[in-house]
């Protein structure tokens, strides 16, 4: 198990003489190393040798080469390359910009490009409404990151930035048709962030923000939200915290309590627990506690963190003091976005029964879910090889999708509720059982219907610059 | 002629009730308002009524109504809709960023996205140079402008200049297999435009600028060059350049002049004029004469203009002073990058023997290509339906994919050189005519003419990071 979840799998490029050497001694050699088979495959046959491809799961780097030192020291065997298959489909960039039509000749030359495309240009010039009508801002996202908070690797600047902001903008087209854009920034100064992006936004109809680091984030979004036109997103915070919405909507069904019953603990108050915690509030949720390292967010306490003093005032009605080990006790959810080993099963054995764990921290949960599982009715984590993933894929493609059909000014918290109960309605309620309490990433159903309710809610909520939806034109 | 010009051509949807109106009806009505059908296609036939949509070139856009309102007047005639094909081609944009690999399952979205992508920016974070083989930085070119002087039309903005990018960028893809994304600045400060470009410069491996006004231009290109280590390259300067001079080392070749022996009267001192003449001074010209509304520039003048004062030190050996009158005696080539009616048939009759003129002015060249004809051996204008068209999409795809295949630091005068000439040498001696000169935008061999050119140049001047071609991979 633990194996397979590095990932790496190696591709080695195999010379096999004919005398004797077999397939099965490669086998053996392998799997005495500790490695995996995972496909072979014959690339070239001569009378002398067999050329072969086999691609092998191994759980280190350094394995990788130690399997390769011993089938290149077996005579009969030798290893003319090992690559990696991650790294290879890597290979130049993960995108393409394509034009939509082909200029074919000099006539179709005149159209797109001079002379006649100065026609378009006037006709934006004289209406810059226009633009979402006659460029790519119709259709287009700009993926925004500066590298300071990328997955698990913290501050690993825009370079090593771009291969997630280019899988974000593959997810982009192939789940939403949305075009979008990898703009990785080198500047970590928030005001800079800000212009940069105000700046290059006129090719946009909208900003996804990604991977910046908190409090920064809060501050570069808020400025961004006020002076764009455009909806402004930072994935991390609400993209988190609409799945999750959905996810505990699901789940609250399931265990027949309403959401403004629930006691709910939030652990981890930052960009994500704050996003949260806001999405909860906006679903009706009133009694929230957050805790932090230093306990539970209370009214008697002054915080250097400007977020924790905005929160104190928003949750905790009762005013508890204490840890987690105070605000778990007869709660009903455990929402985590913090880190590894912060609930144990004591902690759940306090909560009220029927509990609901989402334990979100990546790549390791608050919990070991194979330690929760007795103990909780329904359990969800952000990971991918256990039930119940809370995973933004479900959320980004559609909400964006909705937006620029709208063409929204904004994505407000009344588009974000009705993509958390969108995504929670692609179950039906026949379907709901605990470990399927939200949907596949690989639902098909799910954008469109995300996209439809987010588009109706910027048009009932005034933010929409178009009534009516656009036909389905990617 | 004058009504294929305009370019105007509007797709007419009309019911013809089947009571006797026949198409030539339509078409005689058409032709008596003096539109021109390009093109009739039936859409949908009922017992009681034909639908067409007839494409008409039409001279103005009232024109075209005027067109609409006389077969709507009609008995049996109605139009159903007019809509513009240069606009049609238009809507959505013209450009769609696409995976280049589907996510068909979860290992792959594991490969591209979290949690696998992870070690591929561990990767990068290590050795930053690898994002040139990881991501999208290898082979992708930002097309930067900021709406200042964009095509004839001036000062426009950056909504408005989109389609011009967005064009550009349709090109160096189809041309080259360069992929390119338009980023169209809401800001005219050239510091700020400076700071914008450098931050999002980590996605790119090369900075096109584009449509921006001079003198600005001059400055936002030098700083950039000098702060940023991949090309940048303001077409409207060097693009003009290098085919100017593709263009006139194969005219002195047909004349039998060799390029140090060229007297040459550049008319237009402004980001072009001056490329121009650094061009020919690179390629052993020497005996240039640079003139402006001022007259010509010599040494006994101080001028407001930095560049002029550049230009002075560098031309006009003989520190010749007077007007374009006097500029223009025994010369024997005009090169001009100013306006209509700069040039006279007059000017012409003073060249030396073989004259040749680049009229190059945008959309009406500094003498009518009619009037001048007679006079000169040699002519080129920046017009598609004359001969010898100095155009730079003949440059700019092929010059960028030679720069990006060697990784290049800068695109220098050695590289811009090999350019011209690989695009001169497109055409074998035996071909070269006086209205042949320069190769079509069609011709496919031109592109890759100049790449690798461009790349060789590069690596002999010191400027590549890659040794080794790569393979052709688009």
């Amino acid at each position: 198990m633990e194996l397979q979840r590095t990932g790496i799998s190696l591709i080695y490029r195999l010379e096999l003489t004919n005398q004797g050497t077999t397939f099965a001694k490669v086998a053996s050699l392998v799997g005495d190393a500790g490695g995996d088979i995972a496909a072979v495959d014959v690339i070239r046959v001569t009378p002398d040798m067999v050329v072969r491809d086999i691609t092998i799961n191994v759980s280190s780097r350094e394995h990788g080469r130690q399997i390769a030192d011993i089938l290149d020291r077996e005579p009969g065997i030798h290893v003319v390359a090992v690559s990696d298959r991650t790294f290879l489909v890597h290979l130049g960039g993960k995108l393409e910009v394509a034009p939509k039509l082909q200029v074919k000749n000099r006539e179709d030359l005149s159209r797109v490009y001079t002379p006649h495309v100065a026609r378009v240009c006037e006709a934006i010039h004289e209406d810059p409404s226009k633009a979402f009508q006659l460029t790519i801002k119709r259709n287009t996202v700009a993926v925004v990151s500066d590298g300071t908070a990328v997955l698990g690797l913290g501050d690993i600047g825009p370079y090593a930035a771009m291969p997630v902001m280019e899988g974000k903008a593959m997810l982009f087209k192939q789940f939403a048709g949305v075009d979008a854009f990898p703009i990785c920034l080198d500047t970590k100064d928030p005001d800079q962030i800000v212009e940069t992006v105000k700046q290059i936004a006129p090719a946009f109809g909208g900003i996804n923000l990604e991977d910046i680091s908190s409090p920064r984030c809060f501050y570069i979004e808020e400025r961004l939200r006020e002076e764009l036109d455009i909806p402004v997103f930072h994935d991390d915070q609400h993209g988190t915290a609409v799945v999750m919405l959905a996810g505990l909507l699901n789940a609250a069904k399931l265990v027949g309590k309403p959401l403004p019953s629930l006691k709910v603990v939030v652990v981890g108050i930052g960009a994500a627990g704050v996003a949260c915690t806001k999405m909860l509030l906006k679903a009706g949720v009133t009694n929230i506690l957050g805790v932090t390292l230093e306990g539970i967010i209370h009214r008697g306490a002054t915080y250097e963190n400007e977020m924790w003093n905005w929160y104190k005032e928003h949750t905790n009605p009762d005013n508890v003091t204490g840890t987690l080990d105070d605000a778990i006790v007869g709660a009903d959810v455990f929402i985590g976005v913090s880190g590894p080993g912060v609930l144990t099963v004591d902690h759940i054995r306090k909560m009220a029964p029927d509990p609901i764990v989402f334990a979100m921290a990546n790549p390791n949960p608050e919990i070991e879910p194979e330690l929760a599982a007795p103990h909780v009715r329904v359990l969800a984590t952000g990971r991918s090889d256990y039930p119940n993933q809370i995973n933004n894929v479900l959320c980004f493609p559609g909400i964006f999708k909705g937006a620029l059909a709208a063409r929204a000014y904004t994505i407000n918290e009344d588009m974000k509720l009705a993509a958390a109960e969108a995504i929670a309605s692609s179950i039906r309620d026949h379907e709901l059982r605990e470990d399927y309490i939200i949907p596949s990433v690989f639902n098909q159903s799910v954008v469109q219907r995300v996209a439809d309710a987010v588009a109706e809610a910027a048009r009932k909520s005034g933010v929409a610059r178009r009534e009516v939806p656009p036909t389905n034109n990617f």
